[in-house]
């Protein structure tokens, strides 16, 4: 690491929190800045998110002890709700630093009890003190990988190339609902089994874009929901996500013809029926609800990671990111990067989520050795 | 109708009604009993089961208007939580008449919100006034046929010649959930792409067993539903039907292997990847919760009924009914029958049932003259 000229000796004291969640130290000088977010989701663990707000505080405590200045200021972002698990949108508090959306539109949401984001925050005592975004010299986030690869491949750093595109839909399956006793198979619109080809096409669709395709079905709701009534309406979740345009293109289309062919083929089953009532078709109705491109990172800063690596002397690999990491809006923003750290077996969103955090040079030890490096190096921290 | 000597004239005044919901005239000699349920499914209709106690009291009215005696009783009973909407079991306090299950346990039973039967009939004031179960000369139970072949083969009358039996399931596919964008598609073990399996393997196998297999996923339940988490759990039911108890032996055989064939398909398909998480099977659960053998209604009634109809001049055909009527409980103490009307367009548990109102010697008119035909023709009202 380089010696800088002395600028700023963070303290606790020195700290900032304001209306958007973000933990900082100071903000005269565009600084470079880290973090991750703190929110997770319904059954996760405790590394997504809070480690790379850990592991920015780590690398303030260990220039504070070094007694090493630098001339841009180090500053740590603590973002919330980026899992979207009790808001919507995901990634709120990076995309209204990051312009996505306002501050305004944000604070008005209401989770499913009708509470707003405004009234969420006033409660936990962070609604007073917003500030606005302001210029950043260089965005890094450390992230666990929740990924098998890393540790697959026993590699301690993840050099993040880039983030996978991803499109969100809603997908309503519209039959009838009907009474599972007396209703002959034949003549059924039963919208749980039509939705199944569906799901299945999902799987299939990721896997034609190996290996960065993703396509994941995560929730599904049945109405109305009772043992013996065939189900009439099922609304589901689809997230598909690749790390180009083209493909995720490809993958939007797919899935469309998926649904319609789906449609088609039950809606002409029941047609064979006596019943008039099958005339009614089975309807599929998809509605793309989250759209982000596939998303960059800064080319000289992704070099950067690998070099202070390879400085240091830890192996290291270059990987994909999902979408859906703040770093995705602070890359429309700043020039940023993305540092993984293994994952014990690739299990993340689960609450036995795990890092190797045993060996000082192996998992999570190293991002905040890795980061000062690169950030000095690529200039963002001058001397 | 032949003619009897004087009995009982029912009149209002004469009503009962008893702690289990049933509204009856008099007690004191065995009745002949007829009756249908009062509740109904979350989005049912307004003939599925009120059809029938209504076509009772027109029995009643009949009777008391054209000053016609019998020597027993002839009873109405108003079911109560035949469907199970909200407590289990279902078909409830036909189940205490019949025996099935005691009074003091279905009290005590409750619904999703921790109120038991026991309240909610003291709410509603009809708590207080319990009686024993009696013995009973003769059950007919007229309902709306729930199913389209009526109509379609252009029937007044449905003759119902047994009820299918059925077997319940909660199934329960045991996956891993994980984060939906890192974990590649090789590694996953979706707990509901791999039920979508099972979905389609129920419809299979009640296609397998036509014309009377009948099989239904009607709820479905995934952990933790989060758009961009991979389905760890998933909980669905299965309702299996047929009209005999082989058939119905050999369609529980074949959902346990469908079942099995689905846990091991996709634990070896997530055992080729490259992680050691992979190591943990998928497992699925079956827990049967209900079984009713099929049960063939009393061959001399089924005979009388179709009798009745040719004396009356309309048109008849033998039908099969699903399992779930309380009359299948009633045939365990008593000779029992069950007379359909047809359905419009074959629809139920449905908010747009609806049945053939409009000519007098159609669909639902038919069924009050059947009734005391058969009933005297049968000897259960005795002249």
């Amino acid at each position: 690491m380089q010696a800088h000229s002395p600028n700023i000796v963070p303290t606790p004291a020195d700290w900032r929190i304001d209306g958007a969640g973000r933990a900082r130290l100071r903000d005269d000088l565009p600084p470079a800045m880290t973090g991750s977010h703190i929110d997770t989701q319904p059954t996760g663990g405790k590394f997504d998110g809070d480690y790379g707000g850990s592991a920015g505080l780590e690398v303030l405590s260990t220039l504070a002890e070094a007694n090493v200045q630098t001339i841009a200021p180090f500053e740590v972002a603590v973002w919330t709700n980026q899992e979207g698990s009790r808001f919507a949108p995901v990634m709120m508090s990076s995309g209204v630093f990051a312009g996505a959306f306002t501050l305004e539109h944000t604070l008005a949401q209401c989770d499913r009890d009708g509470v707003s984001v405004r009234d969420a925050l006033a409660e936990i005592g962070y609604a007073d003190e917003h500030r606005e975004p302001h210029a950043v010299g260089a965005y890094f986030e450390a992230h666990i990988e929740q990924g098998p690869l890393l540790e697959a491949h026993d590699k301690v750093i993840g050099v993040v190339q880039a983030a996978l595109g991803q499109r969100w839909y809603d997908v309503t399956v519209h039959g009838m609902d009907a009474h599972a006793r007396p209703t002959p198979m034949a003549l059924r619109r039963d919208a749980l089994l039509v939705a199944a080809d569906p799901l299945q096409a999902v799987h299939r669709i990721a896997l034609v874009h190996a290996p960065h395709g993703r396509g994941t079905v995560g929730r599904l709701g049945v109405h109305p929901t009772s043992r013996n009534v065939i189900a009439g309406r099922v609304k589901f979740s689809v997230d598909l996500r690749t790390a180009d345009d083209l493909p995720l293109t490809e993958m939007d289309r797919a899935l469309h013809a998926a649904c319609a062919q789906a449609a088609s083929k039950w809606s002409n089953t029941a047609a064979k029926g006596v019943s008039s009532s099958a005339n009614n078709p089975i309807a599929i109705d998809i509605k793309q609800v989250v759209y982000f491109p596939p998303q960059p990172f800064a080319a000289q800063w992704v070099a950067e990671v690998r070099q202070s690596a390879k400085r240091l002397g830890v192996s290291s690999m270059d990987v994909i990111n999902g979408a859906g990491d703040d770093a995705v809006y602070l890359a429309r923003v700043a020039p940023a990067a993305m540092i993984f750290a293994p994952c014990k077996d690739g299990i993340s969103h689960n609450e036995i989520e795990d890092a190797h955090t045993d060996h000082p040079e192996s998992g999570c030890n190293v991002p905040p050795q890795v980061m000062p490096n690169a950030a000095s190096n690529a200039g963002s921290i001058r001397a």
